[in-house]
Formats: C-alpha cells, sequence, structure tokens
C-alpha cells in the first residue's frame, strides 16, 4: 500500500501527573492518492473532488483535496498515539478547517498542553495541523481524559491493504 | 472488502436558496472489522484497543471499539453527500464523543439546519449520530459554505480494497 507510516514505532503514554501545562508532541503523515481512496470508503464520502482528478481541476481547488475530517483523523491520531498516548478517552474536539490539504502534502500535527483539571483529570489542548509550508490547514481544541497507568508497547503492525484500480 | 456501502446512489445537493430552517437529512453506516483497519492506516492510529479483540477485552470497552474520529468522519461524509451535498465546503466541527462505537453498531447521523447566514452563504447545523439502540454517540455542531451550483451526478464507485490478514 502507498499510504505513508506514521513516524511512530513504540507506543508510550503521559499519565494525567507525568503531563505538564505546555507540553508539546508532534505528528506527521503525508497524504497519498491511496489515502483518499481508504478515507472515502471508510467514511462513505465518495465526492469527486477527492477521487477523480479530472472533475478536481474543474472546482476552485484545482486538483484533488482530501476529506476535511482526514485531518481531524490525524489530530486524534496525535492524542492516541503521541501524547497523551495510549489509554486516552477523547471527550471532544473542535476544528476550523483553514486551507486545503493536497496530495503530497506533509501535515503535521501539533499538540500543545493548555489545561489540566485536577478532579476529573481531563487535560485540553491546542491541536494546530500545518502543512510542509508552515500553513495552517486546521486548528482546533481538544479535550481528553489522560491515561492513569502507564503504557509501553511496540505499535502493532496492520494487514497488508491492496487497493486494485 | 467488508465495510458498508453508504446508503446513497446519487449525488444531489441543495444550494444555498434551497435549504430551508429545520431541514433534516440523515446519513447511515454500520462498523465492520474491515472499517477499523482502514481507519487505522489512514490515520496512522494503530492502538490495539481498536485492532486487537483480546487486548480489547481487558479495557473498560471490553471490545474493540471504532476510532472517535470515524464517527467524526460519518458526519463529514452526511453533509458532503446528503446536506448541503457535493460542493458543500467544510468550514467547521464541534464533536463531543459520547458514547464508544462498537463493532456491527449501525450509526446514523442526523443533520438539522440551525441557522442560514445570508451575507456569507454559510449554514450551521445540529450534527448527531445515534447508535442502532437510539442513544447519541457524537454530538456536536457544524458550519458549512453551502454550495452555489445545483449538481446531481451518480455517486461514483470505488476501486476494490483487499485487506490480506
Amino acid at each position: 500500500m502507498q499510504t505513508s507510516e506514521a513516524d511512530v514505532s513504540t507506543l508510550e503514554n503521559f499519565t494525567f501527573e507525568e503531563i505538564e501545562l505546555g507540553q508539546t508532541a508532534e505528528y506527521s503523515k503525508t497524504l497519498t492518492e491511496d489515502d483518499l481512496v481508504l478515507f472515502a470508503a471508510v467514511s462513505g464520502d465518495v465526492n469527486p473532488v477527492h477521487l477523480d482528478a479530472e472533475f478536481a481541476r474543474g472546482t476552485m481547488f484545482g486538483e484533488r483535496i482530501a476529506h476535511g475530517m482526514y485531518t481531524g483523523g490525524l489530530i486524534s491520531a496525535a492524542l492516541a498515539m503521541k501524547m497523551p498516548g495510549p489509554g486516552t478517552i477523547y471527550l471532544g474536539q473542535n476544528l476550523k478547517f483553514e486551507r486545503p490539504v493536497k496530495l503530497g502534502d506533509e501535515i503535521t500535527v501539533h499538540l500543545k498542553v493548555l489545561e489540566k483539571i485536577e478532579g476529573k483529570k481531563f487535560i485540553t489542548l491546542d491541536t494546530t495541523a500545518t502543512n510542509q509550508h508552515g500553513k495552517t490547514v486546521v486548528s482546533g481544541t481538544a479535550t481528553v481524559l489522560a491515561p492513569k497507568q502507564k503504557t509501553r508497547m511496540p505499535a502493532p503492525a496492520l494487514p497488508a491493504i491492496e487497493i486494485r484500480r
């Protein structure tokens, strides 16, 4: 499969106690044609602006673009894979879609801890996704329940996925 | 592939002028094992709570659950496929993750137009996803730029996707 591997080989988390205000983490992935097909399949959104190069040329974007929620998926992956990491419970997310994501764009999710809510063990984070030109494509904030237990494990491998064009 | 087809064979949109306050639409999809693998591949989130049945049995969920943003993807698909439909520009989304989504769950996204902002042609919608038991799994609101031009086309077919386990 042509989808790019995320840059994570070990899953290690930060517990609520370990996480510090202002702590940061990053997570990157590059958009491929296969990603467009897989996101269309899993969401059911088969709009041709994501899948048909010729159709997309006639749109305001001029080429195929990622589904907006593809970048939402990268933000959720950053939270689940990097910080707080495995065991995180996702409670809420605000997303503002600011710029399109195009084939070959390397999207980096930047996480920063904004708030620790002691009683409930909630953490709020700034979640900003930028492209390889440093431009923001999606901005927003997340609220999560941080892990209680420390975890460290190898990142599991996925089965092979083949797309038959 | 075992991912369920969404219930849409024709892509038809509603322009800003056509959309009425209170107008509703629904979009449904059932979570399969393949969806879990495809969402893991496209997002890079390979946490075992989504992929490893034995691991998931030992978690608070007791079984594999969908990535939270899988349901975010269904909400975005509902907006892009059903209402307003093709040509919609996604501007923002708030999501509150209320309950886990499990294998075989049929998730229905319920859209309802809350507001039409005349000058900018923005529309805000209530976006609530429920499971087959009528329980809310994700709630929130979306802001979109509604299509200017009427469109009607057959829904494109996706290439075959094979997962080699």
